[in-house]
This record gives C-alpha cells, structure tokens and sequence, in this order.
C-alpha cells in the first residue's frame, strides 16, 4: 500500500531514477502540485510559469499550442525549472506506432526529449508505443506515464483497456514510472512478478468548485483525488490560471493538495 | 454495400463535401493510394511530394517531425496539392480533451487546421474530441477520421472499442466522413437513423512484400486490403520511399490499389 507511506519513504525505496527525483521534490517543496498551463503564447507561458513556479512540482504543457514557440521556448522554461525547482512533464499523449512516436518524440520543431523530464502515452496502438519511446527517452533518463483513465466525459480507458496500462506498465518499469488516471490501480489485478511496485498516479481534471466545462471535461477535488483515490499529484489547469490571482490560487492547490496528502499518510 | 459501388457513384450520392472531392478526386485520378511521408526535413517532403504527386489521391504528414517547419512549409504543401490534385491529410490522431484539441488544431506553430484537408482522432478521451474537433474543423470545410482499428500488434481498437468509433461516426457525419481502419464497420451493429451510410476507410499498414518493422506494425497487401476487406485508400509508407525509385514505387501502388478496386466493383 504504497499511498500510505510519505513521498521520502517512497523515495528512498523507489529504484527508478525519475521517481526517486519526483518524489524527493515532493517533499522538499511541500506540494503534490501540477499546474496545467494552457495558454497559446511563449511570453504568457513564462510569465505565469514563473509566478506559480515555487508552488508546483511539476509544470504540465501542450507545447504544441504556442504559437510562437521556439528554441528559446525550451531554454527558458528548463531554466525555469532549475530555478524553481520543478519538473516539466509534456502532456503530448502519444498514441501512434512505435516507429512514428519515436520520431516525434525525439525531432520535429518541439524535440520533446531534449527538453520534457516527463512526457505520457496511450496504449491503444499496443506496446509497441512504449518500446518506440523508451529508445528515445531512456538514454535521456526521462520517464513516461501511460494514460489508464481519463476524466473526460465517456472516456473509453475503463475496464480491460485500464488493465492492460497495468499490464503494460509492469513489463517495462526501467521507463514508465506511472499513470495518468483517477485512482491507484495495482490492487486490481496480481502482480505476478512478486516484485515491489510503487508507481506515481498523476490526476488531472481537478478543481475546487466547478463541475465541468462543457466539452466533456469533468472536475474533482483535491481532497477527492489525493485521500479518497489515493493519487500522487493533482493536475490543476483551469483552476489556477483561468481566473482570479495566479499566485493565490496556486498557494490554495498547493495546500489543499498537501493537507489531503498529509491526512492520508496519518500525519494530520 | 457502398464498397461495390464505384467511387463515381459514391461521389454522386454522398451528403459531405468532403467527402464527395475525396471520391471525385479518386475517379478523376484513377488511385486510391496515400503515400505516408516520414522524413524530417522539409526539403525532403517537399521533394518527395513533388515527385510522386502525380500518382496519389492524399498525401499524409506526420508535421510534427519535421524539423525545419516553417509557415513556408504549409504554403509549399498547399501549391502541391493544388498542381498535382491530392488533398493533405495530417495525421495528428488528436487524442485529448475537446478543450484541448480545439487549440492543437487551430493554433501552434503548425496550425493544421489551415491547411490539412484531412486529419484524424483517437475516439478514447469520449466523443468530446470530435465535438472539440468540429468547432473548428467545420466552419473550415475540413474533414475528420476515426482510428477504428490500428495495424500494430497488440492494439486495443478492438471490440467494443471499435463499434464506438462507428457510433460516434454517425452521430457526426457533418464532420466525420470514414475511419482508420482494418475493414469496413457498418455491418457490425445496426444503423438506427436509416440514413444510407458511406464511410470512407483508410487503411495504413499497407506494403509488398514485407510483414513488420520490428517495433510492431504490421502489414498487409494492397489486394487484401482493398478487395478482401473493402477499404478504400491504402495508406503506403516505407514501401514508397524506403528504398528503390520513388515514381515506380508509387506507380506499383496506384495500380495494385487501382486494380483491387476495378476487381473489388466488377470492372475488371
């Protein structure tokens, strides 16, 4: 029952490189905290980033929707980063063959490799997506999520199709080190290897106070995710940038987000 | 069984427009072969394209692995496709949130929805992909695909996965003209609006003489494809521009696709 021991527990026992880091940022910041920031020019993206940077863990981008990306783009926000003490985690979902991924993971304008600590990936198109990847991103020591949920409305990741993200997550440890989904999932089925697992669940459609937008987005909250659920970090878009003070909404997540956290391990 | 038809008469009978210059298109060429171009440069796709342009009805990018992109690019695409009479389908397999795609169709560095006749989307995240898809898509007079069935091993467009993207399909048909797909759908589950139906399939996946890429994908012939399971654009990657001389490549295609098809109507 990984959920109940602290992000420095897990840290010390985890054997991926790219969890370990994760989940020693967690702790060291005090935030289980993912800002979604999906605005369409490189200036706002840096200009919010650096504001909710000390309150988040891990910056989650669409790089393709900049319209004015460029090679400084990549520069600035890993410096960013350094700065800040964050991880960027391009949310590109991947969903094509292993040969195809492989090259738009690693070239193309955006060259997601070189700069994301994170990226994810769909399972439909098989295993064979993940293999394409981890060519990519393991000599670059990044990791992957597999989507196993997702909290859009009739979302078609339920049931067998969420299992086989388990399955396939399982078989390939040295780079995919979680999930995109809305609950933990090992219990589900037996892990057959007998060996220790611990993976990160990363939870988007979170908001405190709205229900959904009206494209099939549906919202839960922090306190719904992390101690009900048993998610790692809480993936907060609209909620933090669509409205109000960006500094204040990032300090009310990043305390929700952690009190939920805190209850959950016992230590509140 | 729109599949024994001619793509004239299809062309003839067909409600979207699109849909209707795709098969007109067909006719007027004599092909129904797409050439998938995976090369990083824009030089090279661009050299390529001009090459075979006579010989194929859609030519499918893959933009985001281009490392030169410019707005040039587009611009050069475009009077290609203009001298040479194909239409340009990227293939993105979109597979976010509806709020999401919306901005990775419209906006970015690549801007797709300008100048991709054709792209298409993983059903997944629910149909409010499509509906996200759409708002854009269709004031545009663009056209979208479904990813009904993938050709790689281990694929989970299967079942029940499969006959959603069917149902979503024609619960959208101002936008949503065909599929990716393996075989025709429509048979497999009722049509309950009793409108006449006429989905367009492509198939990817499509080579001479070679079985895999050793990272999962799968191939089949352009008769199995076209004549066995009815589809009607054999999407030809590798087999075009892997090795020997493009033009009698693309040449071998046209006619093996050409020939299924008058085979497949009773022409032949």
């Amino acid at each position: 029952m990984s959920q109940l021991k602290t992000y420095a527990e897990r840290a010390a026992l985890h054997k991926n490189p790219s969890a370990k880091r994760l989940f020693e940022l967690m702790e060291r910041k005090q935030s289980n905290l993912s800002a979604s920031v999906d605005v369409t020019t490189k200036a706002e993206l840096l200009r919010i980033t650096e504001a909710i940077g000390p309150y988040i863990v891990v910056l989650k981008t669409h790089i393709d929707i900049l319209s004015d990306f460029d090679a400084d783009t990549a520069v600035q926000l890993t410096r960013l980063a350094d700065k800040h003490d964050f991880l960027i985690f391009e949310d590109r979902k991947f969903a094509d063959i292993g040969n195809t991924v492989k090259l738009q993971y690693s070239s193309g304008v955006h060259k997601i490799a070189s700069w994301a600590h994170i990226t994810n990936a769909h399972i439909v198109p098989g295993e064979g997506i993940v293999k394409g990847l981890a060519e990519v991103g393991v000599p670059l020591q990044r990791c992957l999520l597999l989507l196993a949920e997702m909290s859009s409305k009739g979302s078609l990741a339920t049931g067998e199709y969420t299992l086989e993200a388990l399955r396939i997550a399982r078989r390939n440890k040295d780079f995919c080190v979680g999930f995109i989904g809305q609950r933990r999932l090992e219990g589900l089925i037996p892990n057959e290897t007998g060996e220790e697992e611990d993976f990160i669940y990363m939870t988007p459609g979170v908001q405190l106070g709205s229900k959904g937008d009206g494209l099939g987005q549906q919202y839960r909250t922090p306190r719904e995710v992390v101690l009900e659920c048993g998610c790692d970090v809480i993936i907060v878009g609209r909620g933090i940038y669509g409205s109000g003070d960006l500094v204040e909404n990032a300090k009310v997540y990043q305390k929700a987000g952690w009190d939920a956290y805190l209850e959950r391990v016992g230590r509140k």
